[in-house]
């Protein structure tokens, strides 16, 4: 049974629109347009209870999951979206154990999530251009406890000759031009590894999908994700008034070898993963060279 | 660099609606409407290498992942598809550690994907009560590798009084009648614990729906996930002709105390919970006991 | 060439959140947020034509359809969508020279659409209790111009023993509990007639499917009518982030003889006919009597 | 009460994808695998009644509407669908008496249903450039009963220089390239009237805009249309398994004037209208000229 503490995370839930995540904080309140809460009243409280605000409003004390801090995450920046965060994961078969590269940290609402299901033996190698987003992103891949499983690198994959890491089991692209990191994404994935990437617009689709097939990938596939909400109740069950529009496309792909150019592709490679490995793990322990500043999050990675 | 060897795994992939997956052996061929291969040709191939059938049609050798092995399973039975999977596991926050409880085993698709999360210090504990598709369950979670993390038991949760299992993080719920056995989960979650219900009509979301409020469980949502499928090709990008329709509906909620009758049910918490735990653990170490046969999977649950 | 003149009727469109549909008026203005618009401006100018407001808007003289009557009439009531009109009509078949039942007057949006359909030979026959709204729909009717396809009814249609019209083409049925009026309807319905149900929940599709079984009607369908918007920009073309959610499901059917009870039907029919025949053309020329008030329209129908 | 005759078209319904639409012939038998049925045994029954086949199934005689004239046509050829057709009716507003361009009659579907809203008192002008299709399409508007509505015009108004009619309320384009014709289309078209293009892909929607917006168009608008059927039953009800796909994009506008450069623009339409208004009658009259070839279908347009 697990009870409530001081510092303990808690999401404060009233409806899905009415909802605070917080750490417990004894001496605070929580100020909402349903009325006041004191924290020190949550304290001892198992996960699941409710208290009443000053306005007689049930809220519920729960116990934060990824989603809830995905959800807390989309305040202010553009996130991806557990309906499309789901499919990803569940297409391109992520589990425990395996290596991810990530393109586009962003606000690092993907990367947590990812993190949460390949740990504790795999990990999440992310990259990033803007400095101000990768100190948003950590913040954010923090408080989602994954830090851990996490390594943000500071390089712009789009430029740089390096291959920081190699044999990837997944590579997740959350940038405006995909298709334009497609050679290095194909040195840094395994045989067979898949791709994924966010393309908010068809154009991006069709680029990339020109792109992938260029690159000897197979298995293309792009979809959309629609999810409505039904209201189910005795004798009135409906869908939701309210419609959820468009979030983004998504663009799954597998890296294949046609045998086309096969020796120089291999010697390439070989070449490639060497260098690159050893690069990784430099980068990782140095904390930051000029061009691959590795946020480290861990001593363990 | 994964080189295929015998008895390697391999989803011979010709495009989404031929493909095969089976395990490498030596002297076999695979026999397809698009030509024949030879077992012995993929031996020593990278994954992702491809090879062409006597008709001169290139058949891809990829590593099979999850979603290869849950789409396998679907042929012949009914399976949760990995559309819905996906937003079971983002939006429930299964993550590696998770004590998962199912309801409804059925072919083990399900199951698999969950514990390919969960693992490798999470478990998934699941209840049928149809001997025959245990066994079939077994099997195919036997083929996706995760039967480690997995305990099958074979006892109807619908009569029982026995609580074989306690402080569930989730639960999956795949019943024709899933309402009924809301207060026996109920006994199994944790405080805050999440529950999800497959439930292919609205009749079942509107029952479940007033069982789940009856048992003061909280964050009730039911939706439904439309996935659309685009192919993109150059200056022609558009959805598909083909749509698929509906699979299911997902129920989902999260437990809470509406502290109505707290110490009736405080007490009896308890009790159950005490009671149940030993009798879990018992199941499992006796292997199969009258009542709560399990189905154990491995010498380390 | 359509020229604007004073008391012309003009849609103001500035976009499709921001439009006003007025006639001209020409000592009035127009003022809006996006600035102020003489009415006299407009007077002379070819529809299709743009004023500037004073605050530098482009603002568009357009000449108003029954999408912008219908849509006008959506505010503050609740409307069928053209998305779900438009199913209707191509559906059942309507066409000019047809007969329309219609038990569910509202606003009078539907019965506008489908009278600017079955015109000039055709009528909608509508029936409403609600004398308030039967006030308001006939405001929307004559607005939208159609009123002289139109009669209004003031009966109960679940209660009357009345039959006042019959041979009916098309029936369109907009009430909380549609299955009550079924035999009713039927005998209103010419054979193999269409039928058309405004059904915002699952459980009236329900309960009136069964209703249409029992009182012998075939080609049964219930289906919901999702609209995605699209912006198609130059190199950036994706669905719209808003969307749009639920409005209603619609159940179509036509009438069909089993045969079960023949004779008798048939009979009934016949009587219930004549009286019927006789009363409508006396209630319509009447005005109103006691039991069937009828709001005329026209003197022409 | 309609009896069915000789020669009287019935649709011969089992259900939504069994049906046979044909005209009595007193001789005859349909043959299906539900059985055989005599034609002479409908005549003289209700349009509604139901015969047996003699494998004892059902088969109900309904009276043909548009739709099912239109499902008909698709047989074997590409139609707009009545989900997308009734859309476009309705967002355009099209209604009796109105004067209706078509641009690609195709097989006939999309002018027969606009036909069949127009009458009588407006016409649909509809132009293609393939011989053998305007023959197709000739007998399948001439089945559906509205050919003295419809005139068709062989001629390719991409290339051409006349402009056989104008002051069109509504334009129909149903083309692979239908940006091309844009500028003709505004000639043809009244001030503030409508314009539907069918839009199978995305590239399309991208493109047309952007000539939309070039030629002075307002009020553009792209949208899908998804039908989901939906299987209401006792206790059972949910949306039924197969799914309906992709048929096509639609994307709407309304003419306006942005002024730019108004006096050329009036004078060169004044010129046209009164040029194209004597050629198209003309053109009617003659039956056949060179450039364009009228196939005339009634001596009442």
């Amino acid at each position: 049974m697990a009870i409530i503490k001081n510092k303990s995370p808690v999401l404060f839930f009233y409806n899905n629109s009415k909802k605070w995540l917080m750490n417990i904080s004894k001496k605070e309140s929580l100020h909402t347009h349903i009325g006041v809460l004191k924290h020190a009243d949550a304290i001892g409280k198992e996960y699941g209870s409710r208290l009443m605000t000053n306005k007689d409003k049930y809220v519920y004390l729960l116990e934060p999951t990824m989603y809830d801090y995905i959800m807390k995450i989309q305040h202010g920046t553009q996130i991806v979206y557990p309906k499309d965060l789901g499919y990803i994961a569940a297409r391109a078969g992520i589990q425990d154990g395996q290596k991810i590269l990530e393109i586009g940290t962003g606000s690092g609402s993907m990367t947590s999530f990812v993190a949460s299901i390949v740990k504790p033996r795999g990990h999440v190698y992310t990259f990033d251009v803007d400095e101000n987003f990768m100190k948003i992103a950590e913040k954010n891949i923090r408080r989602s406890g994954v830090s851990k499983y996490v390594t943000q690198h500071n390089l712009d994959l789009k430029t740089s000759k390096d291959t920081p890491v190699t044999d990837m089991d997944v590579a997740l692209i959350d940038l405006g031009d995909p298709w334009i990191v497609i050679p290095k994404v194909r040195q840094m994935l395994k045989g067979s590894g898949s791709i994924f990437a966010i393309c908010p617009t068809m154009n991006q689709l069709e680029k990339l999908t020109m792109a992938l097939v260029e690159n000897e990938f197979t298995d293309i596939e792009s979809t959309e994700h629609i999810i409505r909400t039904i209201e189910a109740r005795d004798g009135k069950t409906r869908h939701s008034f309210q419609g959820i529009g468009h979030t983004t496309y998504l663009c799954f792909a597998r890296k294949a070898f046609f045998g086309r150019k096969a020796k120089a592709t291999t010697k390439a490679k070989a070449t490639t993963k060497a260098k690159a490995t050893t690069k990784a793990k430099a980068t990782t322990k140095a904390k930051a060279t000029t061009k691959a500043k590795a946020t480290k999050k861990s001593t363990k990675n």
